[in-house]
């Protein structure tokens, strides 16, 4: 295999064997992309020639590198090259600083020029050098003699404004180091919002000094002091990300009842829920004594985040009283976020008759509604569509598309955290967001779906050297399952499984905040990249893809008795037994299908027809979790049956 | 597989499989240890009922049983036990209050008992209370409900006061958050000494604010701000770690010429060393200008360390006349470093005629220097034989003991940076480490090789929980070499393989401390655990254990190809191609071995005396990397000739 770099320029290139196309892939791809001659050397001499971009940013990129190449590289200002060591290198080009903050519909646009003799990025503002290093770094990739990127041409801005993640950090608490390495992740794929879900029924999760009860009563502990907001927030200004906080209201809000009753429109003892749901308490819309709150404690956080934009949530009011109260309840507030210098953000159901026209709408109930808030004048975000805890396929995402109506400002992708906890939050969110980023970044007609996997799956490589731990935390936690017995059996299954998203691990409600996420489906990733591969070998099967997928058949049928030998009662791996032994079965009818495929011999009448009845048997979840290897099973059983 | 716990008890104990071993393996083994009957379970109600011990202390050691089991705990003092769930816990009683700072020789100890009701903590001082957290964290497993502590009763101290490991960042730097997570895994392996390295030839690494050139000329911008060694030292001391800060005076002192000629012996024009070695530049023994800087910059030091030991380096000075100064220089030094209210540490060399008696000898040359040290009446730390840079097998340093002279403190590892990074120090450091803590804090008499690495192995999974990347790096580097391809043949060749150390890479003088340590050989482990199972499975050839000999021979075997198709003219990779071949060469002995083994028959004359020498040639390293992968092939073909 030659080592040469292929880019890769949307849908039109034939398709270039995996391995091949991962060298340097860029994701989201740039809008404008031309392949120069040659290639440009990284190595101990590199160095970073600065007009007017900040140093800081300069050192955070030199240090990314060190850390992606293991070369080392001075830090910046008083680096190597001023010892005159500096070679060939990257000279870079702010026109204009950033603004103070990130900001809304700033300029984001950067030029990258990369030849033999060295790489030029010019962008109008900081912010466009930001996702320019990205894309620098994002192309680098090893060579004969060290790292390199080849020579390219490429002119780039985003296609929306905002492009966003919200993270839910209400349901489960995130520490926050979790928070700051999904920053750095979400910067590498030119996303520019975090949106924080600071609150809802089952955690307060910011430190109020005007009203602590908040915290204090609302949180088991667990929340963010003033001055550790201040630093995610500046964390985030770093990389271009603007921070916009959400506090759920009116409902949704029962853990800022436990030490406020008197907010609630009904009295009672308030307890900070553990259950999923949604709940009947709400805010006292009728009571003015709600709104002297609301303004001092919106007026305090809003002091706290200098975003323009403040969400206030609005979504899933239980209580029909309240219901008829909201639309009054959001113009209410929000003048009051108004009289705070802000604009209010509010979900779906804030469209009411009456609301500001400023006001932005997030779509969570679907295309309909994102038309129907943009067809009345205001401005919307989609997230209907991008809810990555329902654990879907990076490729289902990808499909969904904003849409091009005035006054669509771009989307934000949803972390809700019922099922998603500090340790498998990672997994939850990457590679899948690198292929909703590239929605949000790229042109509409970059729609193809195995070039998106493609360099996903080197994205999701790239990734980890930003230190989020979605590929780092799968084997520590299947042999924390494995508890100190030998992990492989576990592996082996976790390869062939995919985990089920949030409503089939709603059916039941077995779940509280307080149930452990530490269980297989919990370590199994949302989409099996092992079992795409196999797909993949199914579709081409050249003699070598029959070879390794006979290994793999194998391995699965060989692998239910290793299984088998480690469980004991246990309910950490009992509750697998039926799973193993749906992959062992699956195996068994690939072999079976192999035979019939390698020996050019049809298979009986009905058999195809049986095995597929059998397949859709294995493809039913055991203990939450799907065998994903039942797909290219059902490739095979299909293929040996035409 | 029974799911019950097997605490290891020393030497005595039979051997057991590895797989049960490793539930709740202790390292170090501590002092007393009587099993009870039943178990603590360990659930969302778990609690902690403090009485005298830090808060701090407290929310920390929740923080790390959620990390370890998935289990949410409320953080400390507003957490769910006082929302009336706690159930059973753990009791923890500080007697009194840890010293402001850690201090060497204060009482460490701990009693721990665990019923089937709770368990209770208690320790004469909060450090004490820290060490029996650990244990407490190390005993928790999994069982068929969650997790679970086996009764027990722990009565636990250290054997040395001085427990230490010693971190150059000064031949390579290492980032604040290398050297906290580091932190982490040291405390809970119940070391207490960092022994920071920040000052050599090739790095001047903290800011002196009355010195500033120092930082500013001699770190390449790559130096701790003096808010961040308080923020190290903070975090050390909250886990009962000491900090002794060393500046290597006054050879091993280029990089502060850089800045500040006018300390040096012969006026010239210096630059940080690049490559490594002894040079000549030293400090100037014979001018009052340098004692004068070195009362100012000792006294600022003094202020930014609190611990009482100040470390003065004083190793190979090359200089013939500055040698014949040097023991004068170390009384002068001596004297100032008193006079700001500290002791002074010294490597070996320092032990001269006049040296200060209350001085802190460490010695690096063996234990006859030790021996010396200890005869003249002072105080020594032992660090020959506990060199983890040069990758010796972690048996080897477990064989080394400080003694128990009159005046051994103790002793510390040693991680030399010269041919380690801060990406690939973890692995260099971590899991071999906590052998040498077990022979620094358990008794004389706890040797068994066998049982060290059967704890050994669970607790490098275990320490995975406190952050270090010693295991997690593994895959990525290998990645970053496969440059997109499949990684599988890279790994199967890592696993097979172990990285050389300090000498080997010294060899050729190749290095600078400005090459890239991203090879194969950085990768690669300092001890292979795939390797070390091997030789146990052909240790007990067990039919089990034949078969998986087989598959692991026959994958050595097959690599080979799969590795060539990976390869083109690349120098990352092509120079392992004698690697893969003479792995594919080992893989063949060991299947022709094995067959004489399975036919009952003898080889043929002589076969076995050839095989021995063919696999000598196969262990020379290749790539300064060794192929582990000979050693259970030896054992193969030794078993089949006898």
């Amino acid at each position: 295999m030659t080592r040469a770099i292929v880019l890769i320029l949307l849908a039109a290139l034939p398709a270039v064997p995996p391995a091949t196309a991962a060298r340097g892939a860029l994701m989201p791809l740039p809008l404008k992309m031309t392949p120069g001659t040659g290639r440009l050397a990284i190595d101990t001499r590199f160095g970073v020639t600065n007009s007017g971009c900040p140093e800081t940013a300069i050192a955070r990129f030199k240090a990314r590198i060190s850390r992606q190449t293991g070369i080392p590289l001075g830090a910046a200002g008083q680096g190597l090259a001023e010892q005159g060591l500096a070679g060939q290198g990257l000279a870079v080009t702010c026109q204009a600083p950033a603004p103070d903050w990130p900001t809304l519909g700033e300029n984001e646009s950067y030029t990258l020029d990369v030849t033999t003799g060295g790489a030029r990025l010019t962008a109008p503002t900081a912010t466009g050098a930001l996702r320019g290093f990205e894309t620098f770094a994002q192309l680098m990739a090893p060579s004969p003699d060290g790292f390199e990127v080849a020579a390219v041409h490429i002119e780039d801005r985003p296609r929306f404004p905002w492009r966003g993640m919200m993270m839910d950090v209400g349901r489960h608490w995130m520490p926050v180091a979790v928070v700051e390495r999904n920053l750095d992740a979400m910067a590498a794929v030119k996303l520019n919002v975090l949106h924080w879900h600071l609150s809802d029924d089952q955690g307060f999760r910011v430190e109020s000094k005007l009203f602590p009860k908040l915290q204090r009563f609302g949180s088991d502990g667990n929340f963010y002091t003033q001055d550790q907001i201040r630093e995610v927030v500046a964390y985030a200004r770093g990389r271009g990300i603007r921070v916009v906080p959400e506090f759920d209201m009116p409902g949704h809000a029962t853990s800022w009842l436990v030490g406020m009753p008197e907010l609630a429109a009904t009295p009672g003892d308030y307890q900070i829920e553990r259950k999923w749901g949604i709940f009947a308490p709400v805010l006292n819309a009728a009571s003015e004594r709600t709104y002297a709150f609301l303004d001092g404690f919106i007026g305090e956080m809003a002091g706290l985040f200098p975003d323009r934009y403040f969400h206030i949530g609005g979504d899933e009011v239980d209580d029909a009283q309240a219901k008829t109260l909201q639309p009054r309840f959001n113009q209410r507030v929000q003048a009051l976020v108004k009289g705070h210098g802000k604009t209010m953000v509010g979900w779906d159901e804030v469209l009411a008759p009456g609301l500001a026209q400023d006001t932005v709408v997030q779509s969570w109930r679907g295309p309909e509604a994102l038309a129907e808030t943009a067809k009345k004048g205001y401005r919307g975000i989609l997230s209907y569509g991008y809810y990555l805890n329902y654990l879907l396929p990076a490729g289902t995402h990808y499909q969904v598309d904003p849409g091009d109506a005035e006054g669509i400002l771009g989307g934000e992708a949803c972390v809700w955290a019922e099922y998603v906890s500090a340790e498998t939050v990672d997994s939850r969110i990457w590679p899948r967001m690198a292929a909703i980023a590239e929605r949000f970044w790229s042109s509409k007609d970059v729609r193809d779906v195995n070039s998106m996997y493609q360099r996903m799956e080197a994205t999701s490589r790239w990734l980890e050297w930003t230190g989020v731990q979605h590929r780092a935390d799968y084997l520590p936690m299947l042999e924390r399952l494995a508890g100190g017995q030998a992990v492989e059996p576990l592996r082996v299954l976790g390869d062939a499984s995919e985990a089920a998203g949030h409503d089939l691990r709603a059916k039941g409600g077995k779940y509280t905040s307080l149930t452990p996420l530490n269980r297989f489906v919990d370590a199994a990733r949302p989409e099996s990249e092992p079992v795409r591969h196999l797909e993949q070998a199914v579709a081409r099967r050249t003699p070598a893809d029959l070879k390794t997928i006979r290994a793999r058949l194998r391995e699965w049928v060989e692998n239910d008795a290793n299984f088998e030998a480690m469980v004991d009662g246990d309910s950490f791996l009992g509750e697998l037994t039926p799973l193993s032994r749906n992959l062992k079965t699956a195996g068994e009818i690939g072999l079976r299908a192999l035979k019939y495929l390698e020996s050019n011999t049809k298979p009986p009448r009905d058999w195809v027809a049986q095995q597929n009845q059998a397949l859709d048997g294995l493809g039913q979840p055991v203990a939450e979790v799907i065998l994903a290897a039942a797909r290219p099973v059902r490739m095979l059983v299909n293929a040996a049956g035409k």
